[in-house]
């Protein structure tokens, strides 16, 4: 079939005709899935249930030092967890806080602190006038959030094949001190998938910015989700990046166990420097007596090490990897040629990016629901929900069936060439 | 045995001989103790081991409203928890917030929330010039340390045997729209273990603040925690109270798990009104997916209700009860009558708050640690760690085994006889 950019009015009515019929169809299955978060499915859940047969009523929950993982204590976690999770993030286990369920958390109390009571002694955010963080768009909604919780002014940087755009990036940080931060998934990004080039993490590790307090959020949560084990993204580690830089201070890293073992009931961490790590045990101290260290003691003895996590991730593969490349197969069968979408095929991570003809992607969430397929809504993954193009769609291939997943994505297909349709024939 | 005020200076003399000796002995036992801490024993948290025997591989970790417990969501979590919670602090489960393994993170949120975001819409406290806080003392150490954090001024309001000096606690909340809150802990106080009575909890709720944004901060923390179950203090319900009172927004209450089951390991929760409850429902949402269902779920199995919490209370109770009552039978035994010191035996929590004579505090509580038994610093119970009087230790008997506990108690009686005899000779 032509692009229908190309077609004449009378085409693309007659398209349009026979896609409405269709779409009828589709409503008339009253079909309900829901594709709006990035939840692993009820069976990946499953892959994990045997590690709770590691704790029973005889088992000792005693950690590698000694310490009664049942009792208080342990501000920043056991020595083994602390260990894993340098595994996950590329760097030194002494530059690790081993915190709670959620890494969210983490760099909602990081921003918290900052706001109340600086970064390493720089004055509180909450006492100037302006704060500022870059936000590579299209990204993490909830990142998002965040920032405009705190009311903290949100600046959208392009992203690119292999990062954020760095020369705006660069720019934005030196030449203005309100710019006190920039939040990154930088491999298996979300939504796009897109892993930060070698060239991209040099670069961020030599950001000279006008704040002292300037920190990079490094949101590494697919670390280890791989689709495919020989085809692995490798990014370079930050952490070593910014000691050769002697910029370590300007970087804090944050991962989990959320989606290895089970979404909001495994734990989390953050990797700083030392000078960042004390800092941060001195608000910590207040804030809590220690995390939960029966969890930290199972996780460690199930997962093990680097090389447990990655026998237990293509697990997880095996179970994701036939969903994400069913959305791949299938758009690329409907919507090949036509002009009105792209998207890129990951290779890991928990996201499909579908990039719709500006002015359509609000249309096209519109449609799927109507048909009974909940999307993330258009917008979520700019700040304050606002799609400058309303363009971007994110599809989250996770928890559905790979079955309701091939159906989902039809429909998707469907409401993608009506609404480019539609789109098309205003101009006509 | 005379009290020592009543001495002449050569019997403090030949008592300050006798006592040295005894002081050398101890000394060379060499004794290594802790009694800092208000921590369960190993043997405490053996009880409830065999809750883990209810997750196993092919354990469905369902909530009753068909939650998967092992994903995310339910951001203020399962209705089962809420119940079980509720039933704690004497409220309604709509009232209830289900949280992570801690309430003092709880409470720190909150502070932390008030700070940056007001509270129901009032000015954040960030922006205001003073901010001032009610501290009942002596109190918990780890509530100051948060207030104290936030450079909010803490007052200190005396304890009596029936709650804090309302009279007190009246007239600064009305006059000063500064004083933003108070700390309570109003069941088996910390350290005391005195519980309010009916017309202190009828006062509280009765408060007429000046500031809008006042509010109650009541840590029920021993809400279960009682040593006779004969003979249990009463708490009448503070949100019940208020509700009366029409003042239910003025209340935060606090309670979890922890000394429960799992010391750090459980859950925790908050119970606001529905107008507090949903603006912190706007602030979680921004800082978590939800906490650790599967605790929740596995807790709510175990511990089923109100009466099955009774009952593995009752097991601690038997654990815990001899040591509490060795402390007070040794102090009886040696103090008695000596007019050197005084304290409350308390029906239930984790704490005896042991009064010296003014300006020994200090004093016993180094001498102690010289001779291998480590005491909570003399202080840490009143703000900023400044004990005005330098009379008040708080005595931790829970952690270690009885006879430890028995020896402990005998090196503290003969620590505090010691420095009795010391500051009497300096006036003498």
């Amino acid at each position: 079939m032509k692009p229908y950019a190309e077609m004449s009015r009378e085409q693309l009515l007659e398209e349009k005709a026979g896609l409405e019929k269709e779409y009828q169809k589709i409503k008339e299955l009253g079909l309900d899935l829901n594709l709006t978060r990035g939840k692993p499915s009820p069976s990946q859940l499953d892959l994990s249930m045997d590690m709770y047969d590691l704790i029973y009523s005889g088992a000792r929950l005693i950690a590698e030092d000694g310490t009664d993982c049942r009792n208080y204590g342990g501000l920043d976690g056991i020595e083994e967890a602390k260990r894993l999770m340098a595994g996950f993030m590329d760097c030194d286990p002494q530059q690790v806080i081993v915190h709670g369920n959620a890494s969210l958390s983490i760099m909602y109390d990081t921003i918290a602190r900052s706001m109340t009571h600086g970064v390493l002694g720089s004055t509180p955010w909450c006492r100037l006038d302006r704060v500022k963080f870059l936000c590579p768009v299209p990204g993490y909604d909830r990142h998002f959030s965040i920032t405009e919780y705190f009311g903290i002014e949100m600046i959208p940087v392009p992203m690119r094949a292999d990062g954020p755009d760095m020369d705006m990036v660069e720019r934005l940080a030196a030449e203005d001190a309100a710019v006190k931060g920039i939040w990154c998934v930088p491999k298996y990004s979300n939504p796009q998938g897109i892993t930060y080039s070698d060239e991209t993490v040099r670069r961020f590790a030599a950001l000279k910015p006008a704040a002292e307090d300037f920190r990079i959020y490094w949101d590494n949560a697919y670390a280890v989700h791989d689709l495919y084990e020989d085809d692995r993204a490798r990014l370079l580690p930050i952490m070593q990046e910014c000691e050769k830089a002697g910029s370590i201070n300007m970087v804090y890293q944050f991962c989990s166990t959320s989606k290895v073992t089970f979404s909001g009931a495994g734990f989390s961490a953050m990797a700083a420097s030392i000078e960042n790590r004390d800092s941060i045990y001195k608000q910590m101290a207040v804030q809590t007596i220690g995390h939960d260290k029966i969890k930290q003691w199972v996780h460690t003895r199930y997962l093990k090490d680097m090389d447990g996590v990655r026998r237990h991730m293509a697990k997880h593969a095996a179970l994701v990897r036939p969903k994400f490349e069913a959305v791949d197969r299938i758009l690329s069968r409907e919507l090949a040629g036509l002009g009105i979408g792209s998207w890129i095929k990951p290779k890991g991570g928990y996201f499909i990016c579908f990039e719709a003809m500006e002015g359509c992607a609000k249309s096209i969430v519109a449609k799927a629901k109507e048909a009974g397929v909940t999307l993330t809504a258009a917008g979520a993954p700019f700040p304050y929900g606002i799609d400058p193009h309303d363009s971007v769609i994110r599809i989250a291939p996770t928890f559905p069936e790979l079955e309701e997943m091939e159906q989902a994505a039809a429909v998707f297909a469907c409401c993608v060439k009506l609404a480019g349709v539609e789109k098309l024939l205003e101009g006509v």
